[in-house]
């Protein structure tokens, strides 16, 4: 009979980040995982079914979070509005205990390749998601497509931003911020540069 | 010594992915395409290294292009013109004679999962050359990866619409009208739809 482990997926997943920071993500095994956890390894899969899903875990809970948001949003409501919905459903996942994990997985994945492929699959797939919420409250396919993009460079630049940060700071208002910079941005792709050395002229 | 072979890489190219789309590419070998295209295998292996490479090789050719096409814009170019200009510039590889083989590779990579991995990698890749492009130019970061993701988004979907069509028709003007319509869709995400229902009322 398995033991109840009080937090055994957070204590595994801490583990296996910190893991993965020290020594690289090729050089970590599970049974190091499950030591440095104080749990047994077979603790550990009935978690994960390997190491790598615990970088992964979190992608399909993130998905149902930027579809909830953006259906819970009234009829009414802009595609900007909607992402903006998605992003602070996704809010709900960045607690203070997740801003430790957040920034040893910043780093495990920065230094791996590999890590980094998944990422892209990972970020294809939540474009995807959005993409489908908006085509289906009825906005053109072109529209639905680019508010996805915008939305995932705001999830991007939010999510970087949050984890940098020393101490844990909601997550909400940096992606709002983010979205704010990148749709401001977007009405200004067609003008001039203006240069700083001829401001005020 | 290698016997002169004219034409010997587009002669495998197109064998390649004739093979690729009608028994699936896990299942096509290098002395299979070589067979097809009426040549030597050590003549595969002069132009590509493996069979995989024959789906990567335009990636570098492309970012060369988009690089250049966006240097190649005056000081003064907005995010927006330097952006057309690269798509433009990589307008000159969709050739008639790129025509027939675009549509089979579209087909090739919607059916398999690892080459629809490697497009993701190879987009990452030419969306980090427009962003540094537009970046060395002064654009603020943010502004650089909104106009390169917005790019990237017009660059499918003009290779989509380019390689659907039944004859083929000169790249550019396809790649300008998506660039433009998603450049307008950006002004109107924070804007209600209208229901068409109630237009004229």
């Amino acid at each position: 009979m398995a033991r109840w482990e009080p937090n055994a997926r957070e204590r595994l997943e801490e583990a296996a980040l910190e893991l993965f920071a020290e020594q690289g993500y090729d050089s970590t095994s599970v049974a190091q995982i499950a030591d440095r956890a104080g749990l047994a390894k077979s603790t550990f899969f009935r978690h994960f079914a390997d190491k790598r899903e615990v970088l992964s875990a979190g992608q399909e809970i993130l998905a149902d979070l930027f579809a909830e948001g953006t259906a819970a949003t009234p009829p009414s409501a802009t595609p900007a509005e909607c992402i903006s919905a998605a992003l602070q459903s996704a809010a709900a996942v960045f607690t203070p205990q997740r801003h430790h994990i957040a920034a040893l997985r910043r780093s495990v994945v920065a230094a791996n390749s590999e890590l980094q492929e998944r990422e892209l699959l990972k970020r294809a797939r939540l474009v995807a998601v959005l993409t489908d919420a908006l085509s289906e409250r009825g906005a053109d396919e072109t529209v639905a497509h680019l508010a996805a993009e915008i939305g995932m460079l705001a999830f991007g630049m939010a999510f970087a931003r949050w984890s940098a940060l020393e101490s844990c700071a909601p997550f909400g208002p940096i992606a709002d911020a983010a979205l704010g910079e990148l749709l401001a941005s977007a009405t200004t792709l067609g003008n001039r540069a203006t240069s700083p050395r001829h401001r005020g002229d």
